[in-house]
């Protein structure tokens, strides 16, 4: 507060888009953004459409994310980050170039189309000396932070098991509408279906929370929707450091499941559960004690939460929680919350790569 | 979208105020509204600096209501609406005041400090031809209008019981810090304890979800904090229009209970039950069927919401939804959502006034 | 174990009685009683059929309740016990004559017809110097026996706040079947139809549960059916010694609801909540702390667990704690469990009666 | 009813066993069978104590199951059917044994100690002509049943995904008392830990309830506990008929679990989900429209209840349903529930020795 609001652009985005519309609404509910500049569409019209609608300055509404790279770095009241919200092939693209041109930047996830992209925009991003950070937005909601801490606190003792769920089934049936289309095209999602989407943020959370590297797995995918190439429905097993184990469940043919994101931590002294679709609830565990209900806001509780206990805080103030520290982090070099970047990038598309290998290998164990 | 945004002044809402930052965050959510005014404390020191903290410009930063309502009412740029943050007593003179000089008023609830002030200040909105909006903010829940939808339908039959249960357990050890302490104090609340405070909302909510009329009430009211004057647990009996028959229990000494909202609405053909903790959620029991949960965003939705099924929106998104919707009846006239206003506030004095007469009179049942 | 079962004899309870095969499974499952009498039915053959069905040997198939009693307390392996399971204006003649015989009594509730039958079995209970034991099964929960513990050990602090709901939904559209038939006739019923089938339940667990007596009641009952006479929702309200108040809701028109029968007990250190459809669990809030979740068997637990943690036990196995412990009280005198009684069932019929006279003139607050 | 009871036997179940306790309720829930005879304990002064504790005449307390069995095949009234409920290496004499004599057998799982005592049971069972009951006991379950019918009815349409998880915490910390000492003892238990304890269970539940065969297995599995040669973790995939996959997690050291068995099955019109904590209730996702929640006795229930909806039926209860439907069996012929038998006993055992020769061999898929 008190500061300035950071000067924010945006790739992608336009009309129709869902994530474009998370993406603003995150930026804006602790207002350190403004949305000042865009390319909100690879059709030009559509894109000067939707930048219109969002009161985007006429001077500052691209057709082309280079241009848009060019130009804004030229301008004294360029902007500072970009966000990119497009389909996961045109991610490496925008990232580099804009990281090459000084301004930060947020990205989507998966980080690039494959592990080759990401590999390079590392390379990038280390050299420009910009901030990086990928949405893996559970990573933002208070109790998952607060996992993360009875964790590293050691209330869980050693641990043993992680269980990641993360279970939808909104592609049962079909591929219907704008945000099916690109996801189960391999040009435009890269090699893992399921996996890329969902399965991806599912892995970020296990090591994430846990602080635990997963060092190789063995994935058994399906692909059960007609007219799909790619994963609908992922099972890999995780062998992590310190001989913790994990599972991870993704689907997006589970009917009757919205956006079923679980996760089970279980250690020598203790266990946590948490589903996103509950987001201010966390279940701890102790060793024959009662199960105990902690809450966002409630006793004991030591993250930072907008509202008291008992008035929910969901998906959108989690993500928005991402954009406020990672406002920190430019403004303050504060790097407290642990936000996800290149490393998760790399580590994400690495899982996807062995997983879809794991598969066509007999579900054989590969190091990740 | 694509319109401009609403310029918003704020009449309380400093350091330390939960909900001057509900109110602001609300207002940014859907980028109707910009900050651009305010008196954020009657201590002018500390309004001051609220007002830097938020980034407003110094000569749009005043010390006192009326003065403000004056120049914001004189510049070409000038506030459209204000939002009224402050403790009950202190919500009908701006609120007179600014409609007097032709701004929009968004208040928080109870609308004014007793009856005689509401009765005056329906005159004024009237007269003023502004628009006011009481932020009845439960009102702005998809799954609440989805059950004001589904009972306007018929899908309940005829109703016969609505009980509506709002109980928290933040007083019941104490009177603690700023929230508490004006909260219980009869000068700044009003002679509704927990009565004003939340069970005005549990009244509210009962009326607008089944647009059936409460015609008397009769109240049982404890005090259990020590040192406390007014109401901290309420138990209201209400006899609506078609023998309809409801009960409200409101209560702040409730230990264990966060922000315990729930309502249950019964008929000849089906009932419907909410929690405001899962507000996602609506279970919908038709006779001689399964319970049905709907979702916000899943099958049969009718509201709009801005995530997808399974993201859930919570408190903040609601509240939002009110600005939002204000926005549109200013702009465009648009009434569609059936917005909380000056009738409401009426009813919650009135709510308020017959339950501590009841309650002096061994729960006599009175006129409403 | 190791000791004779008791010999049990049944009024009650032939073809098509819900009740009548609770209390024989309640009486096997622990192995205490020996069913070995009976009159089913008051029509004569049904009685003998289902008494065939039931394995009773034809001489000890009887007509008549009174016939049964002198025989069977002629009898040297005569019966120990009688369960009288019949509609409730058939309780008082039976149990009347069971005790003068020197039979022990088991009997549903409400005790009797009405408050002067009430007494006169207190009186004819007492002389008898015979057990009597009122199924008020709700008190054989195992987490209700915790609660009311933790309630005495002061866990709770000093009381303020009881409410129980008692509420279904199987007589919201119709009088059907067998079950309905004589709840819905005052002449077998009583002048209670919801309250003394559910209402009395609600009511004998709030007093049983706190060890603290109810003073004044409110009441405020509603027949939403059609073709009723009795009451078939009701809303009271309670006063109870060291001003505690209370509340009950009993209702048989909610739709959706099958068995809704829930207790919340709120005192100045915590507050307990449970729900029958989820007996084995009792949630415990301590003031400012998180929601602690007991279970049958889990962490703290103190009483009699049939079977281990997370294998739940129901309504039969709360049923059936009864009969053993009345077992207990017969054959070892032990009174450890409280079990309800004659003085249950004197409140029951006051709770009845006072409901209805207060009804009768706009809810006076009446003595209990 | 109106029959006469069965003659029941025991093998083990003596003092301070879980559950001898509950075969004996079990069986006298339904009045089904009368408990006339047994061998309680390996140390005959125990199973002395423990069956005169039972009520069991003295003449009909063995020392030796194979002196039991020929001494009460040689009565006129001798028993009908025994249970055996001794650890798992006392499994195949006893029921050998008694199938040998004539009598029919209630057996525990798993149904051997190995899968070659399995195929010589196979052999005895078939060759005896009498019943084998194998007491998987959640397929007593009424809201299982009801699973298997909605899927038999096509209601989930083509099976995609089975997901077993049966995870309990009750060995997370060491190996204390009874219920511990043999389970983890491969001598009494076998080669499979968790895997045979409660994997079976899991294993059986998941091909009963679809009526699908698992065609191949790749186990991954853990010994957490120190001091322990068996599993207490087993990750297992399935490969069904017809493309179904499948999960099994099974694990008894995940804290804060008591008996987590959570069952869902995925197809391409429906899922079902249901847990055996709360087994009174089952959801039904049909694609695109709202959750549903069946209820035992509720709205569309095919199955027997004892008790009206609402009314919880619990473990013992399911048990019980076993129990009753084998009586009908032995008496009536009747095999309309599917109960388990010789078959899944193979298929037990086949499922543990498999799981355990994947894990030894870096989680290979075996066929099953």
């Amino acid at each position: 507060m008190g500061r300035e609001p950071l000067k924010l652009g945006m790739v992608g985005g336009g009309e129709g888009a869902f994530i474009g519309d998370v993406h603003r609404i995150a930026a804006r509910i602790d207002d350190r953004f403004e949305l000042v500049s865009g390319v909100f569409s690879s059709t030009p019209e559509k894109s000067r459409r939707s930048g219109r609608e969002l009161g985007i300055s006429e001077d500052r509404l691209y057709e082309d994310f280079e241009v848009m790279a060019k130009a804004e770095a030229a301008r004294s009241d360029g902007i500072d980050v970009v966000a990119i919200v497009t389909p996961n092939h045109m991610h490496f693209g925008p990232a580099k170039t804009f990281l090459e041109a000084g301004i930060h930047v947020i990205c989507d996830k998966p980080m690039t189309l494959n592990w080759h992209e990401a590999e390079a925009l590392a390379v990038v991003a280390q050299t420009s000396g910009k901030q990086f950070m990928l949405t893996h937005n559970y990573t933002g909601y208070p109790m998952i932070r607060e996992a993360k801490r009875l964790i590293a606190d050691g209330d869980l003792g050693h641990l043993r098991i992680v269980n990641v769920e993360y279970i939808q089934g909104w592609l049962a049936a079909g591929n219907v509408g704008k945000q099916a289309a690109w996801r189960i095209d391999p040009k435009q999602a890269g090699i893992g279906g399921c996996l890329g989407d969902i399965g991806t943020h599912a892995f970020q959370l296990a090591e994430w929370v846990t602080k635990c590297r997963a060092l190789e797995l063995s994935a058994n995918l399906q692909t059960f929707g007609d007219g799909r190439t790619l994963d609908d429905n992922a099972d890999i097993r995780l062998r992590f450091e310190n001989d913790v184990v994990g599972n991870i469940w993704a689907s997006q043919v589970a009917i009757g499941q919205e956006n079923g994101l679980r996760l089970r931590v279980i250690g020598t002294e203790g266990a946590i559960e948490w589903h996103q679709e509950q987001p201010n609830h966390l279940w701890l565990d102790k060793l024959d004690q009662p199960r105990q209900r902690l809450t966002r806001g409630g006793a004991g509780f030591r993250d930072q939460a907008r509202i008291p206990a008992g008035h929910p805080e969901g998906f959108l103030e989690g993500f928005a929680s991402l954009y406020r520290d990672f406002a920190d982090v430019i403004q303050m070099g504060n790097q407290a919350n642990d936000l996800p970047g290149i490393e998760d990038g790399l580590r994400g598309l690495r899982f996807i790569e062995q997983s879809v290998t794991s598969n066509q290998n007999m579900n054989a164990w590969l190091a990740l």
